[in-house]
């Protein structure tokens, strides 16, 4: 198997150490420790941690299994907003609570502090909402849930409820938070 | 009017400098210049920064006029719960978005770092739960709510769709998602 090259290994290492103890709780030398590369090799492949923090945000929104979930039109669609976040949640409790969800977490740390990594966020945001959309969307076209209000409305509403519920889940270490989500949401909203 | 003491201004300091740049991203010495002290006074009154952090989310939960809104019985309860949101809303619109809620940004940043300022958060968590669950349960007493769900879970549930829109408005700079969960959170969850 060909070694990862070093850029690669930076973003693996970023996103693993990133997740668990924030940006800032992060610094570049750790990061290139935790890569296995020599510090100096960081600046060759990003011109700050900023850089760094915004690629991963890009990569990060790329996760091709998850968005298939909700894509995968032969499966219904209530099915597949269901396993899209049971298989979330399965994430973070197996890693018991310690890694958060990057939108969350860079959202609330750096929202006020890197426009570039905003920006990143923002278009994340927009693009999970978007498949969220396609699926309720579909649901609504089968009569699953109420068309009373836009498809991209509840995709966005429930994305927020869901990363308020990462958000508690970490902070009360119990799984609690999420299996309130999967009653709730799909209860009152998915409706 | 007494000059407030050191210890009350570090606080003060520490809580907005905290809530714009989170916990990591701001260091002793930017909270006593803030607060126009000396930067030796700071150990004098915390024993470290999380100590400061921890007694600022104590102090955040203590709002009372935040709480008062949501437990008068003199008012209808969902108009309470209108009234509350509406309020927090229009703080971080006046912000420009700049300040985030402080029990978000340190959930997201701190929750795998600190376990004093984690518990802390917990117990915000619970306590602002517990102060929107009176008024849903009034609600539900009045019929303007369903009582097939426990007033308790309906609370947390908001409460997390609440911190959720935050982190979505913070990002994209604009009061859409607060919109959106006036609309969809009456709509859907309290009905």
């Amino acid at each position: 198997m060909p070694r990862p090259n070093v850029k690669e290994q930076l973003i693996q290492a970023g996103l693993k150490t990133l997740l668990k103890r924030g940006f800032n709780g992060v610094g570049v030398q750790e990061i290139t420790e935790q890569a296995g590369v020599p510090k100096g090799s960081f600046y060759n492949h990003f011109e700050s941690k900023e850089a760094l923090g915004a690629e991963i945000v890009e990569r990060y929104g790329m996760n091709s299994t998850r968005r298939a979930v909700l894509l995968d039109k032969t499966v219904p669609p209530l099915e597949r907003l269901r396993t899209h976040f049971d298989a979330l949640n399965e994430t973070f409790v197996k890693s018991k609570f310690e890694r958060g969800c990057l939108l969350g977490n860079f959202s609330a740390e750096l929202a006020n502090q890197s426009a570039v990594i905003r920006e990143s966020l923002a278009k994340l945001f927009e693009r999970w909402t978007k498949d969220l959309e396609v699926a309720i969307e579909d649901a609504q076209a089968d009569g699953a849930v109420s068309s009373d209000r836009k498809a991209s409305d509840i995709a966005a509403f429930l994305l927020d409820a869901y990363e308020g519920a990462v958000l508690r889940a970490r902070v009360q270490r119990r799984r609690a938070p999420f299996d309130r989500f999967m009653t709730l949401a799909f209860e009152k909203i998915l409706t």
